[in-house]
């Protein structure tokens, strides 16, 4: 076993539950850790979801999502960042070891892509007093290239190495084998990470062949072409001890099964081909 | 207008037409060169494709595709071996510039990526005396990583320049645009490929927002997000001053399209957005 175990992000059983009874079903099945949405603490009510998590005697291994720094004009980028600011405190409350960013794509009617870069470089920036203040660790998440218009443009692990070494302390990434195990730098990059102590957390999911949605058609482990205890063992070999974080956006498959399968599925994935 | 000129690959149009008529059309709308794909050729036969281009004076910047040599066992290692060595013959024939390659995803049940590689650059090293006998360079093209499952598991520009420089002459790059443009490390591989003289192609399409199929739903340039005048300067900056070539697979969109009507917007494109 990896580290801590398996964490579940709740992303994972969305369309079955809401917070709180994700939360009774992990409690259920064993789970010991979860990273809940955004949206899905807004929608209990965010005293309500920490609470829940608390009782439940849950570990938090992450908060799902900062980021989203990119904005045509100034006034949209300060209302990301206030917005981030507000990310951090809920992670505070939620007890998150980390907030995990998705740092935004390009903005509407832009091509400039380094311009973007920036915006995302700034937006960090401008955060990171508050949550070294917080003592909450910033998680830079490369996304997949595939997601580089419109939702990241921090797209490889060791670009998000290079923006967390300029950043400083109090940051470092989340490493999500969906997003980074076509990387020809991937295990030269973990080392990196390890040496830098910037792995904060670890996720996984599998590419299906073929994938049918660029968003929500990610794979159960075991059922695609990535080669998870090999980057497992990469991560182990960088130091990282915590959670394994499941995380799986599927619109045609595991989010229509019962929320019990889906879980049960994750667990034994997760013991046989993470 | 950037190096040539603009040129054609006839997959852009190949619901619409066959190679001998797409080549009618071409010579109709003024575009003096052309990149078929084998599939097309072969549908025509390669002596009467071959004449065809011949005799309406077109240039052919490029030959699509070689590559595709993961397979499972050696006999289909050596036969994707066999296969892109007549490849080479075709080319010659048709009076290629080079052949482009995309060089194969993971074999079937292997989640192994490092294999796959090696398996590409032994592929290239057992056909590159062929190769050099006839004059044919081997364009190496990074596909998008989101390929890497299943069509390339070449992702970026600094790979494919590391196996040129390992393969050396008669080998380089195809840069399209399209499979690059997110590459934080773009401008410098660029770069470094102009001082190594290899670039061998430059292709051009658009990135849509949303992208709704990873294969075919490339967009038609200026329809997207990708900063192509920028890219074009680099690629100038590096000294090519080859074709440019416009490659859609648009099934929704461009190959539903009069043939004629695609072409036009083609060339109003590459004069007003690349």
């Amino acid at each position: 076993m990896l580290g801590k175990g398996l964490s579940l992000n709740l992303a994972t059983v969305r369309e079955q539950w809401n917070l709180c009874k994700a939360v009774e079903a992990c409690v259920r099945h064993g789970i010991r850790c979860v990273d809940p949405w955004r949206d899905q603490v807004a929608k209990v009510g965010l005293d309500a979801a920490a609470r829940a998590i608390k009782d439940a005697g849950l570990a938090v291994s992450g908060y799902c999502r900062g980021g989203m720094f990119t904005a045509a004009d100034a006034a949209g980028r300060q209302a990301a960042i206030d917005d981030n600011l507000r990310c951090i405190d809920e992670a505070v409350t939620i007890g998150a070891e980390c907030v995990v960013y998705v740092v935004g794509g390009l903005p509407k009617g832009s091509r400039d892509i380094g311009a973007a870069r920036q915006m995302v470089a700034d937006g960090f920036a401008a955060i990171l007093q508050h949550a070294r203040a917080c003592n909450m660790p910033l998680a830079l998440e490369p996304l997949h290239p595939m997601y580089a218009g419109d939702r990241s443009v921090l797209s490889t692990l060791a670009q998000a190495l290079d923006l967390s070494d300029t950043l400083g302390k109090g940051t470092g990434v989340a490493i999500d084998a969906y997003h980074v195990w076509w990387d020809p730098q991937l295990e030269a990059q973990i080392a990196r990470a390890g040496k830098g102590g910037q792995i904060l957390a670890y996720h996984v999911c599998d590419w299906l062949v073929p994938t049918t949605d660029l968003l929500l058609d990610r794979g159960m482990m075991g059922d695609g072409v990535i080669d998870l205890p090999r980057i497992r063992g990469w991560v182990e070999k960088a130091g990282y001890r915590g959670w394994t974080e499941v995380e799986i956006f599927s619109r045609d498959n595991w989010w229509k099964r019962s929320g019990d399968e889906v879980i049960r599925t994750c667990i034994e994935r997760f013991q046989a081909a993470c």
